[in-house]
């Protein structure tokens, strides 16, 4: 089968080495030039925290070493208070699990190494996507080219020009939802050749309305992020207000970023969009046409998610292809199923925002961590969400499921323990009559 | 000012009578040719009902004589049993208030004479919109046309051109929603010269999970909807499929329709859309941009109130003008408020759709509405969810409040009574003593 895909990104590099497997002959259209002959992008792209999901989809094609090798472990959360004070969370009771620190451009690049290998994929780099005939489905390209194709798979991201074709369809539905924050990316250099705040950690500055993260990147600096309302980000206008502002609720931090103010002052706004979609696929012409990844469901980056959903469109579209027979229209078809995981990732990313910038930093909620890990040893089987996000393949869908559940066993056995302390305090006031009392 | 607005439907020409009277020169692009030189849309916009918002949004401007001449009352639903039993409910309890029949077309022509009527007001007809140049605010048209504008409102529909160009805007924020519901128009031609049916009411023909309704036009004619499940349209796919299936669920109107076939086959099949977008407003370039009516806020017929809501906006705008000393950047900033509005008569219209299609042919919910106009009798007061939205001005963001709070007083009007019933039956069997008694 003759399949394009629209979009080079993570997920578009992805899908061909699984389509390729299948043996599929697979062309991407990418509309920016190829990254192996350009810079990377400045302040546009967050860190990538690749997981289990992500880990799983590349390691079903052999990637995960080769793809992975420049990546470093976060194994908890280092949490910085407004004073400078650090505290830890470890990601699972046990340390033993982390996520993955990766440059998005770098990622990228290994992926596109992989899809070009492949026989049988070929690349078409600065082919922005203009149309696809109603009548025909042939693909328009800015350039003036013209394509044909019987299968065409957005991969194209947030902005997808795919699904923008498809939302012009009768019976399509979509939105498209900001949050009133944007997000700019600052850097913390290595120092001496070494890192300056722990490697093995995702920093983070909560701030009750905004936050501040940082990621290690192989060259020993980190990549901050800071996730602020549009109208802070806007009254910081003066080097003067910026370095007041950093001075006052970034102490730690503002001491080690020499270039705090022309990136401040030169790194774009980026915005933060959940986008949802319905269905993923339609006929146009006589072309089958459908979304993965962002395309189809961009989300917020607060669980880390993004990249490793995308990965897993990936493989349940590869395994949608198997129960179809490689019947891509029918396949397509199968593929919606997945809509029931992706809306929940998309919620819990939103919750998690919350939870990071706010949360995060309250003594009530790292008690009811501590709490949540000394569950996870004394019961056994019991996971956090976190965990089953982060650290399994447990479906989305299932894993809200898997929590309520394991809250009512909880609370059973809190119950059940206070009984029993109740009993043993009454006991010991002699309102409880043993029968050794007897 | 010099004031563009996109779009010479209802909304469009309504606002900008409003807007030369408030002396600013208004230009209307309008993609399609001048109605009054061409025939009427065929099968393809549901009659309107005319009620108080879109009467007071008219006689504000003097236009709602001449507007609403060809008009036809409507007193409440004639439901229309599968069996042909035929039940009246009357719209408020004195049956004195009604809701006016009335085709799109018509009032357009009227509405687009008004405009062009006003001095300073110019129409351009087969200009459609293409581009808003992101750094002068420049309009461009297929055509290839240009024109500038310090103000741009769109007021071009459920599928609008400007709206589709703010969604670009990051930190726009945009919905729709399609129901798996399809709409086709029918029709019942005039026997005799005369009306085959109540020409005083609008018929609706629930079915539970689909139904049909009927307007009255001056012609004698009515102009029947079908609102079905996109699987019942799409499965009567041959005459006699049509034939059998009108005679078995609408036998009374089946014998109505002499055209059902040519209609049901020729007429395209409408879709069911709800639009958010928030906000409505921005700045492109140097052009104050703004969206009013289904351009802002699509809702579906359920409630009539699609054109009485955009009415409403004119006036609205209106007022944020008189507010703001016609600086209409902050107009448009003010008319924000506006949504808290339509966001609630966008949920009543979705849910009028099961009230219309399912209950209003259960015995329970005709229970109810008598019991409903009883105590509007009763009650001083007391005014239905119905009669708020179609007979007053009150804002629909207060009229649930208002429902609420009227709620509260029956629960206790009617738990009072019960308690009386009850003292008077003890007493009846002497299980209260009264003074008299004593």
């Amino acid at each position: 089968m003759e399949v394009t895909i629209v979009g080079a990104g993570l997920v578009g590099c992805l899908l061909a080495c699984y389509l390729a497997r299948r043996g599929h002959h697979v062309t991407l259209y990418e509309r920016r030039p190829d990254p192996r002959e350009r810079g990377p992008d400045r302040g546009r792209s967050i860190n990538l925290a690749i997981s289990q999901r992500g880990i799983d989809a590349l390691r079903r094609l052999g990637l995960d070493g080769k793809a992975l090798h420049a990546a470093l472990p976060m194994a908890g959360r280092m949490m910085h208070a407004p004073g400078g004070a650090l505290s830890f969370q470890p990601y699972s009771a046990d340390r033993s699990q982390a996520i993955n620190s990766i440059g998005r451009a770098a990622l990228n690049r290994e992926l596109l190494e992989a899809a070009t290998a492949q026989p049988g994929v070929e690349v078409r780099f600065g082919c922005r996507l203009t149309g696809l005939d109603e009548r025909t489905g042939r693909l328009r390209f800015e350039s003036g080219e013209e394509a044909e194709a019987g299968v065409v798979i957005g991969a194209d991201g947030a902005y997808s020009a795919v699904r923008a074709r498809l939302q012009q369809l009768p019976g399509v539905s979509f939105s498209q939802e900001y949050l009133d924050y944007g997000y700019k990316e600052l850097s913390i250099p290595a120092r001496n050749g070494a890192y300056v705040l722990d490697p093995g950690a995702l920093h983070i500055w909560p701030r009750g309305r905004s936050m501040m993260i940082a990621l290690p990147n192989p060259d020993r600096s980190f990549t901050c992020t800071l996730f602020w309302p549009h109208s802070t980000l806007d009254s910081l206008d003066t080097p003067q207000r910026i370095r007041a502002y950093f001075a006052e609720h970034y102490r730690d931090a503002f001491g080690l970023m020499p270039d705090l103010i022309p990136d401040f002052q030169g790194n774009p706004i980026g915005h933060l969009v959940t986008m949802r979609c319905a269905p993923w696929h339609a006929r146009i012409g006589d072309v089958a046409v459908g979304l993965i990844g962002d395309a189809a469901h961009a989300i917020v980056p607060f669980y880390g998610q993004g990249a490793n959903c995308g990965f897993e469109d990936c493989v349940e579209l590869d395994r949608c292809l198997d129960e179809a027979g490689d019947d891509f229209p029918r396949a397509l078809e199968l593929f919606e199923r997945r809509k029931s995981d992706t809306d929940v990732i998309a919620r819990l990313a939103l919750d998690n925002f919350v939870e990071m910038r706010d949360k995060v930093g309250s003594r009530l909620f790292l008690a009811g961590k501590r709490l949540e890990h000394a569950l996870e040893r004394a019961l056994p089987g019991y996971v956090s969400r976190y965990e089953l996000v982060s650290f399994s393949t447990t479906p989305y869908s299932q894993v809200e499921r898997r929590v309520a559940r394991q809250r009512g066993i909880v609370v059973a056995a809190a119950g059940a323990a206070l009984a029993a302390l109740a009993f043993a305090a009454r006991r010991g006031r002699g309102l409880v009559r043993t029968p050794e009392a007897d």
